[in-house]
């Protein structure tokens, strides 16, 4: 194990890890779900990957931030679809090609990943605390990203928040094995609800 | 130091102890803002408000809680509020409800606290974390509390929504010490803001 360590530190990443990231997060998945997110440790994730400790920390902080490591490229693919949107666009038409856009990146042999990631989280609220906060996160970002485009407060927010709703729905919806439907339409239609359900507030 | 302790852990909380929560998370804001988050400790929390580490410990788990003990009364008043709302309440109707009844537990006096705990949480990734964990929770609350008023999905968590976003707008301005108006009115005006924000989404 050490020897390797030091050979992973000292090559290019990736050369000598083909998928240590993807590896690691099936492996914490694996973990958290068989003996419980508590008591499963950095070194029993990099273990059961069959990489290093080492390896671990080059990709993730501590355990917990395992799943999350997506965030700054969704961040930054939500921005980008916004800002690409023509200017005839209104704010909610720029939020669904923000999802287009990051459900695109969801193919269909993760679903059965999203099932299981789902309840590991139901099941502890350290990973239901990071799993807000990384929707607040991506809020912000499709909030700044709309506000960029011209559109005023509180409606950059508003559609930002209706965005980031739409995804949670569609993503639980996704991880049912009996639906058939792609992320990007269950997004669609999520948001394409929730717009209707604006005019029952009252 | 050792005798208070067993003397604070073996008579009536509150005896000895006026105010021990309230001086407790004074003290912490106290120092957040002095020396920062990360150095300060539960120790250094308990010292400043004269109090010892075991009576913080009988109020919060850690310093991270210090500014969320609340969060229990605010989801249970929030609830209540929506559930006491007459039958005839739009789901909007019901969440301004809520907001009032929380609203009305920020009294003026707390203004200026308000605004330094907004700069110590905008300081602090964790901090941030468990404010969107807490807004979550709340949301969460009205949309089980809208629910059982037979408000279908996603209307309910939509109108919750709006109701936490409207607190937060609320918030900010009325931590401004330059504004005068009350919180609850500055919650009322948040809401229909964003109520009238949703026409302009497209």
């Amino acid at each position: 194990m050490t020897v390797s360590s030091h050979i992973t530190y000292a090559v290019p990443m990736g050369r000598w890890e083909p998928n240590a990231r993807e590896r690691l997060v099936r492996a914490a998945l694996d973990l958290f779900t068989e003996q419980g997110y508590d008591i499963t440790t950095v070194n029993g994730i990099a273990e059961r990957a069959g990489l290093t400790k080492t390896t671990f920390f080059r990709h993730f902080p501590d355990k917990r931030e395992v799943f999350f490591g997506g965030q700054e490229t969704h961040n930054r693919l939500m921005a980008e679809a916004i800002a690409a949107s023509p200017g005839s666009a209104t704010p909610l038409q720029a939020v669904a090609a923000a999802l287009d856009a990051l459900t695109a990146t969801f193919t269909d042999d993760r679903r059965e990943f999203a099932a299981r990631l789902l309840t590991v989280i139901a099941d502890n609220s350290e990973l239901q605390e990071r799993a807000a906060f990384k929707r607040t996160c991506l809020a912000g970002a499709m909030t700044d990203a709309l506000r960029k485009r011209g559109v005023p407060d509180p409606t950059a927010s508003l559609a930002a928040e209706l965005g980031i709703r739409a995804f949670d729905d569609a993503f639980a919806h996704w991880a049912d094995p009996t639906n058939q439907q792609t992320l990007t339409d269950l997004a669609r239609h999520a948001l394409h609800e929730l717009r209707a359900a604006t005019i029952t507030l009252g």
